[in-house]
């Protein structure tokens, strides 16, 4: 059963099999057993303690990007244990049924997180759901998610859609580009197409931790800038050798 | 034949049989029919003199990622008709013989640069073979090339090296990135893997350029920064959806 705000998405999701039947959201809580949210975080905040409010014995989890504020949101509800707060690390640039790839969360992360405020057999439940189609849970509290998701998503985000701008801005030849545009560009640029509706609201409430490695990117970047404008070969040669040890985090 | 400063790519080149025999240069370029240079472009403005020097007939042609200072470094050669500048636009973060990779350039654009200072018959022998081997065929002047490139290729390179510094220097505790990075991740920081050797001569050769876009993807970032920190919604979202037309360049 698929609840939907968008009726093109609704019909997609029935087109594609990816639900048998679109109901309100009352008459699914309902007659579910397990309720997954995936929706914007900003929308979560509000939409979870409302289903907490109808849920009896069902599981409700979540695939949101940040989980400090919905988690706190939560945090006195007295149906808190029915929740389970994941986050898969797998996703596209693309949103809506049509991004919906088969097998797409297999060998992926998913955490998991302040698994101690949920009740053990929802907690069970959804482990077993997330190992059954091949990912590898990983332990969190939501501080320190939203911390390292800042690191290894949020960033590249706002990186990708800045350089876009970057081009779009100083590039109006846009046929050049688009003539010499290779896999090294498209790969740095590609998450600039993500929906402002998903990634406004994220930016937003992990804004602490995002202002903080934005800060730190901008300066690593004014590294860049100072040393090629005194062309400085040591610095940039040291600068480079040091980025390249990312190879230790990425294959 | 091949000519290699490193003994292990010597070897390597030889295993993996991209070439029957390694020369001395001076031999390899007597024996050789087509020189195709592959060495760092600050290499490049002292070698393709010296190579214009020994050729009589031969045709010689270049890989380089900038072209205005190679260029400009043989325009008065007796010799300078036999040059011909080309940039194929695909590489990888790997270097050496061993990240060799069949059939990579079909499909693929190649830039030439400044075509009617090269000689007609040498000129078409290079566009037999990038068009044998699949790539469409893209000219330019050295100017307008070293520009564009700025834009697709090399600041690329700076925001992915400054974004895994970053994280390398923000993420303390690495095995939590190591755990959850996923494909956005990877795909934003992979070309901070590329060599030093190859990229510090490019950045300062192709400074006036870099510098003009780097000091804007700055000042995007900036802008992305100072919406957060007024948690301004409106603009975050005009930031994104600008970043979405992207979506014309690339598919």
């Amino acid at each position: 059963m698929g609840v939907e705000a968008s009726n093109q998405h609704a019909e997609q999701a029935l087109e594609y099999e990816l639900v048998d039947e679109i109901l309100p959201l009352n008459e699914a809580v309902a007659q579910a057993e397990v309720i997954v949210m995936a929706v914007p975080v900003n929308v979560q905040v509000n939409l979870l303690p409302q289903i907490l409010d109808m849920v009896t014995n069902q599981i409700v989890m979540d695939m949101g990007s940040t989980k400090s504020d919905v988690i706190e949101a939560v945090q006195h509800h007295p149906n808190r244990g029915r929740y389970v707060a994941t986050h898969p690390m797998w996703g596209t640039e693309y949103s809506g049924p049509k991004a919906a790839v088969r097998g797409a969360f297999e060998g992926k992360a998913v955490i998991l997180c302040n698994r101690k405020d949920s009740d053990a057999d929802a907690v069970e439940w959804v482990e077993n759901m997330y190992q059954k189609i091949g990912m590898r849970i990983v332990d969190m509290e939501a501080k320190a998610h939203d911390l390292h998701v800042a690191y290894v998503s949020h960033i590249s985000h706002i990186t990708s859609f800045a350089l876009a701008n970057t081009v779009l801005e100083k590039e109006k030849v846009e046929s050049a580009i688009f003539q010499i545009a290779s896999a090294g560009f498209e790969s740095t640029v590609r998450l600039a197409k993500s929906n402002p509706e998903m990634w406004v609201p994220i930016f937003l409430q992990n804004k602490v931790n995002i202002l903080d490695v934005l800060t730190e990117h901008i300066d690593q970047l004014t590294k860049f800038k100072d040393y090629i404008t005194n062309s400085d070969k040591e610095n940039l040669q040291s600068l480079i050798s040091d980025a390249n040890k990312i190879n230790r985090i990425i294959k």
